[in-house]
């Protein structure tokens, strides 16, 4: 194989340790021509699903690559540390859920083994670093050009863990949808994909709050609700000038309800 | 032209979600051999002011560089998504003042263009998105060496919109200047040059809070008010081991009046 | 000398501001060519002993770099500026306790030397802000391959400022240990070595909260408090699923005893 120049690296391990530097040692000792592209480190503490969702919306933007992504609440115990080959790239990280979506973006999960080959880890393996001990090593070793047989035994694509999908339902002027992700600007990204949209008018209610089906952030007035396809294809609803997870309410694993409004409603 | 090895990247998206990394992986794959600097991605969501502030302190530091700047708001609205060229650097943003503070420090707004041309964007521009549709690319292809007139149109420089001059104003024994920052550390930056101290005593009145004039934060006593220049080379306030903006209760855009001490007032 | 292709840089400047990039900045003009790997910049500010701990657990998984570590409530005063020798990489900062203990990880201070040669600082420094204007260009020149010599006079090792040694006691049955640091899961490192461990039962008391004596998060139930070896080799303090330093409400700097539990008390 000719291995990758990049290395996409995602964590919970936020920004005030060493933990992401530590990785980054391990994979500039090992794969020094790498260059590593930190997607974030301050996903929400053990969050599986805001991993997933963030690293799937992200991966379809980055160079070819291998992703190393680690939320491991459950580190150390018998949950299974995995390595996918998928058309667009490799992924590396725990067996619990965090890289099948991402995988999907990347065309599919191709092949997937177990990282079980002690030639490929440090000479210690801690119980509670694996992103440091295992993971980092075998991206590494994967970007420079190391075989994916050579990380460990095949394991059934079937047998991989995958999150429940989050709720999405709609009909005739309506949808409802789980919130997925909250962003930084207080946006709420629902995980209805946007042509869901399509069934509902130009004036709505979310939740009982009235909205306006539009484009950006402007096409409501300011402090005003609008409903819009976000940058990742998902129906999402924000507020101009504001932060719609505060007007609404809403964190992410909750359920949005859109419909659209009865003519001579209160509309802003 | 001959590109520049470095990109330079600010913004207000923070680093809790995946779009910084969107903006890095559209680099990676439009100029593999640039590196990125990342500024800050911590400005305050929306503020303009901030992002121009700490963007016209940090680029005389940098090496030469196509810098890429968002903090935009009104993304997705009329304003002009712009490129500026300087003597000492190119600037890539939204046209609502970020920019034109660093090309001051750069040697000045040369050139401009309007960033439109279809062929230098991605297959599609989103409405929300235009860190990682429009301005990453233009930033990439600009530091790989493709001339800015493939840009887009030239603009009159005149036409750019420039933020309102902060409010600065003294007299004999006494100064008053908008609060431009506050760091992590609570020290105060004024609008004002640090010359603009030269008339002041060397015991100071800071919003009626005793102070000394010195030079680094250990000039004060322990828990003591200190007015200094800064290394930007800006009008400070700072307490030794504590907050200023504490202290001072002040925020960014609130108005700081200092005065000579009178003889046998209460000091530090 | 061959000089570092890697630097390390570790600093309580946050990321808010450009203190970090005009730093990355600085070096990037002097050495283009290092590469630099930045461990941590949220160190509490001011807080020398976190950022001690902190880069000492993190070198020895670096590649051989000059370490760069600023965190320098008293910048600006009398305290040196320094620069030390190790068998396995150099390390630059300011002469407050910051770097001794990770020196001692990289084998020991060998040399020492102050950093008070003008030809290798920039043309003005501020008084403020020694990161950007002496340290940042030290670091940049010795992994460049200039002689540690270059950067001022040799200086006694024996004179460094050490910081005080945790405290650490233990006898039949219990430990007495400071807490070190507590990182983003809340899991609590206390100063004592792993096998400080090795007298102590299965079933503990910490603090007088029962805890299990275990090797992973898992090894105690949902929300039960587990004594373990950590990551860095260090005792630890961890809560399955939650936070071992809001349940024992204790912080760094603070001690924690653990005793083995007497049989038949209430335990997890």
């Amino acid at each position: 194989m000719a291995g990758y120049p990049w290395i996409s690296f995602t964590t919970d391990y936020g920004l005030s340790d060493g933990f992401v530097a530590a990785c980054h040692g391990v994979i500039a000792r090992l794969a020094p021509a790498a260059r590593v592209i930190d997607v974030t480190h301050l996903l929400h503490p053990g969050d599986v699903r805001q991993g997933a969702a963030v690293l799937a919306q992200t991966v379809g933007h980055l160079p070819p690559a291998v992703h190393l992504a680690v939320v491991d609440p459950s580190v150390g115990t018998a949950r299974r540390s995995i390595a996918l080959a998928a058309p667009d790239g490799l992924l590396v990280g725990p067996d619990n859920g965090l890289l099948p979506w991402a995988a999907d973006v990347l065309g599919g999960v191709r092949a997937a083994v177990e990282l079980t080959n002690p030639a490929w880890l440090g000479p210690t393996v801690s119980r509670t670093f694996h992103g440091r001990d295992i993971f980092a090593p075998v991206a590494a070793r994967l970007a420079g050009g190391e075989p994916l047989s050579g990380a460990g035994p095949d394991i059934d694509p079937a047998t991989l863990v995958r999150l429940p999908d989050p709720v999405v339902n709609g009909g005739d002027g309506w949808l409802e949808a789980e919130v997925l992700t909250v962003d930084r600007f207080g946006n709420v990204q629902l995980a209805a994909p946007a042509p869901a949209l399509a069934g509902l008018g130009s004036r709505l209610l979310v939740n009982d709050v009235p909205a306006v089906r539009g484009e950006t952030f402007g096409s409501a007035p300011a402090g005003g609700l609008v409903v819009y396809a976000d940058s990742a294809g998902q129906a999402a609803v924000a507020v101009n000038g504001g932060r719609a997870a505060v007007v609404l309410a809403v964190a992410p694993g909750e359920t949005l309800r859109i419909v659209t409004a009865a003519t001579g409603a209160d509309l802003p």
